[in-house]
């Protein structure tokens, strides 16, 4: 049996396409084959991947496409009704469309009167046929089709009966699934609750007066539609799905789409975390568990719930975007305490500032190290490291006094893990510095000189009393820098062969003195087994690197 | 009369208070009275400043803030109930709290009987007590009281007697606000409906009993109430004014705040940009738009929606965050379009994918230059550039391919107009180029030789057959090179003492090849009357951000 039969709400993902229209978002077709393998990885319904007739680099993609194998998800391609005044088999649009070759097919069409006039310029009736003839084309072609209703809510609002009428048109043309799309992301929940009750109270009218028959088109087909939610084997259907699409223009996505399933939608459309156009779509990953854990229906396969941060922060990777930080469950500070009150309230009783167990999405409890964090969060902080301390011990005091002033001065130990726990070993006494830094130099020229690289760099270091000096070029100035420094100490300490520098930040610190403001740098290394991360502060880039680069070697040598 | 009685709801601020408990914000006594004036220049009703109790840098804060005059806003400090087992004259936490002279103040207290129990280990009636005792002892000081009932939903669930019976308790204690806290933000907008009803029910049959007389404590001081909304003049109250505060855990915080306020509630509790504890609190900034142009209802002094974005951003430049670009209503990209479709739409109808005007917040309308982008876009841009190029014309496409190709390798100019318009003027040939670089070298060392600063650099540049070479000193190596860079060139163009560079911003774009990556370096420029950006891309942050100078000063000499 299919896994998809055990799903409630169907998750349509669209980072591929709606997400793609995000600002700062650009992907390969290498980055689109890996999203697409990670999000069925993670069990979603759906994956729209692109819209071949408007990108020609979409079309690229399909190609690669077709030889993937998915264990849950259904890829589908994106595309619009035919053109007005043309025949759709004649429409290049839909021939991309076609060629995609995949089995469904998401269409969207005009529900709105305003933008069948203003933007399309079309006739409202004309705007009908466009709906009905690409929909049974495509039908007759053997796809399924998703029916997005773009602008839905806001053309209901305007001309309701057009708005319907759009819909019947679709659903009796052979669309399977009539998604209502708040494309403009201005509508409350309130509005998504009553066009819901109307596009329903519509299909019950209908089943009454047509007594419940399936179209022909629907009944001519109805083995090929994908298994619908809720378990059971396909029924003729005498109504279509219904699906959510909404946006985060007012910061309601979330909100709509726990609406609409109160009103009896089955299938969510969103991206995973939240990109799109303008304020984004729907975060997929902040809704699910919403669903699953409090409402009690599912959305994804058995025990996919738990790798849910783990798979989106892949996503965040691979689309070389951040995970804000705040994100609702995924987000790194989701399970983050800092106030010393809530630290302390949290380690007498989870439930008291957390409304769900991290663990259940794969997250983590957080105690902030900083100046608000409280005695609780540095005791617990040290206990975790292995040295345990009297939350009354004035070692704890010192500690906390040294991370206010640290902070006052632009360092965060709340990312650095490794470089708080040197600061709090040294502090303790149980720290052994392994070798310093007596001086170095880099250097960036262009054009380049001396028969070297542009960049270079050379670092003198002690260890035990025995000096090395060695070079390196580099990249830029800090590769190279990295390299001397390697260099120089991997005569004394081989292991640092296995230590690979796996994620490199930097934050301008003070933006308004522009080239003169401070700089802090985060280097994220592992050896393989384990990674750990480390900040640097100064003014100076090429120094605060060189900090967090010893503070990174030494806690591989520590350990 | 006081311009606060024009507003329906009130909007209550916890940036300094809840928002300093978020990662990565701490706020210095300056910050602290900068984000007062532009959240009063914003016209909110309530600011909470810090919590003198619990952080002594807090007690500090307000000896400061007491020379402050606010034209809109209220000051409140933040504390709690008494401690257990100790008179309220004998607490220092409330000592500290009177001595932040306020004239109103925020106290929380405990409505979960979970909490009572297993947090503060305390009988349930002894909590009760600690809430009546406080609440009158700072009445009788003279004091308005705003109780902040943490966790109230779910305490109600688990407990609604308790719950309710807490709220009772503070408001026949004096307390003439009562706010209903989802501190751990675990509530969806249908509990916070009923949580409500629940509470109004329990006043409105408190009044039929009591026969609506408000309790002694309230009628002995209800000159010193500051006015209620809606702007009549203060009524003895027979029932509390109610808010509520959200926090963002599930992503429902601005429709757990809007569901609230259906229910009667006129008070909401927030911090400007989001900031707070774990997923943050509900964003005011999101929220204010929402209720004044789509529910009628005025949050603010006449005139102040449109600064929305300007002072929202002046917040986030004090806190040193940056606004989430998708962030809703003054987000950069909040009214961005990058799909040709949607770029097309907009430029023949604004509302068909915009549901407000950017106007009215005070945020503006951006077409992303990008390979998505579309035509539309880049016709529109280069006409704001005052160059009219037909839709049609091959430079259009070959425009387009040139982004295409620079965004493959790592650039974006969806931030940096003023890149973009140099790349497009050179591309039309309406583009001189005023200097070129001809050699730099930048050094960064330690310890410092040759009696230099740690960092120095020199550069030769040539103008019209002449060359210059200049040589500076630095905070930092890029710091240096700018120096070099504008002294050789300021011998031919003295207008570059107007320049002054206002922002930095560099982003490691692969983050995986760690120090090997390529890094973006984008730079704000400014010479008093405009304001324009560059952007820079390499694998050596020196050449990146020396392509960014370059631009930028050609922008201002092309001009």
């Amino acid at each position: 049996m299919h896994k998809k039969n055990t799903i409630d709400i169907e998750m349509f993902d669209t980072t591929l396409r709606d997400g793609a229209q995000g600002a700062g978002i650009s992907f390969s077709v290498q980055d689109k084959l890996a999203i697409i393998g990670t999000l069925d990885e993670l069990g979603l319904s759906w994956i729209e991947a692109g819209n071949p007739g408007s990108n020609p680099k979409d079309s690229d993609f399909f190609r690669s496409a077709k030889k993937i194998k998915l264990r849950h998800a259904v890829l589908c391609a994106f595309g619009s009704t035919r053109k007005k005044n043309l025949s759709v088999k004649d429409d290049a649009q839909i021939a991309s469309l076609l060629s995609a070759e995949t089995e469904t097919i998401t269409l969207f069409g005009k529900s709105s009167a305003l933008h069948v006039k203003d933007v399309l310029k079309a006739s409202l009736e004309e705007n009908l046929d466009m709906i009905a003839e690409t929909i049974s084309f495509l039908r007759a072609e053997g796809r399924n089709v998703i029916y997005d209703a773009e602008h839905f809510f806001d053309g209901w609002k305007l001309n309701g009966e057009y708005a319907l009428k759009t819909l019947r048109t679709a659903f009796f043309a052979g669309a399977q699934r009539i998604i209502l799309c708040d494309t403009n992301g201005g509508s409350f929940p309130n509005t998504i609750r009553e066009g819901f009750a109307a596009v329903n109270d519509m299909f019950e009218a209908e089943i009454q007066s047509g007594g419940g028959k399936p179209p022909p088109s629907l009944r001519a087909s109805v083995t090929t539609l994908p298994p619908s939610p809720g378990g059971s084997a396909p029924k003729p259907p005498n109504r279509p799905i219904l699906g959510i699409h909404a946006h985060n223009d007012m910061g309601l996505a979330l909100a709509c789409s726990l609406t609409a399933l109160e009103a009896g939608c089955t299938h969510v459309q969103g991206t995973l975390l939240g990109f799109g156009e303008r304020c984004g779509n729907t975060p997929l990953a902040a809704l699910i568990p919403s669903i699953e854990l409090k409402l009690g229906q599912r959305c994804l396969p058995e025990g996919r719930l738990e790798r849910l941060s783990e798979l989106s922060r892949r996503v965040a990777e691979i689309s070389n975007i951040n995970v804000q930080d705040q994100m609702p469950y995924i987000g790194s500070q989701a399970f983050s305490h800092k106030a010393g009150m809530h630290a302390d309230g949290v380690l007498k009783a989870s439930a008291s500032f957390e409304h769900i167990s991290p663990a259940l999405v794969g997250n983590v409890r957080h105690f902030l190290m900083s100046e608000q964090g409280g005695r609780s969060a540095i005791v617990e902080r040290l206990r975790l490291m292995g040295e345990n301390v009297d939350r009354d011990s004035p070692l704890i005091s010192k500690i906390s006094r040294k991370l206010k002033e640290l902070e006052s001065g632009g360092w965060q130990f709340e990312g650095a893990d490794a470089s708080f726990e040197i600061l709090a070993r040294k502090m303790i006494g149980s720290f052994k510095s392994r070798f310093s830094v007596l001086a170095y130099r880099a250097v960036s020229e262009h054009p380049s000189g001396e028969k070297l690289e542009c960049c270079y760099a050379w670092a003198k270091v002690l260890v035990e009393g025995q000096t090395e000096i060695a070079a390196a070029e580099g990249d830029g100035p800090v590769n190279a820098m990295d390299g001397a420094l390697r260099r120089a100490l991997s005569r004394f300490f081989p292991v640092l062969k296995e230590i690979r520098l796996s994620d490199y930040k930097v934050r301008v610190i003070d933006g308004n003195d522009a080239t003169a403001a401070q700089v802090r740098v985060l280097i994220e290394s592992s050896d393989g087994a384990s990674i750990w991360t480390t900040v640097g502060v100064s003014t100076d880039i090429i120094e605060a690197s060189c900090i967090a680069l010893v503070d990174a070697i030494e806690y591989k040598l520590n350990r």
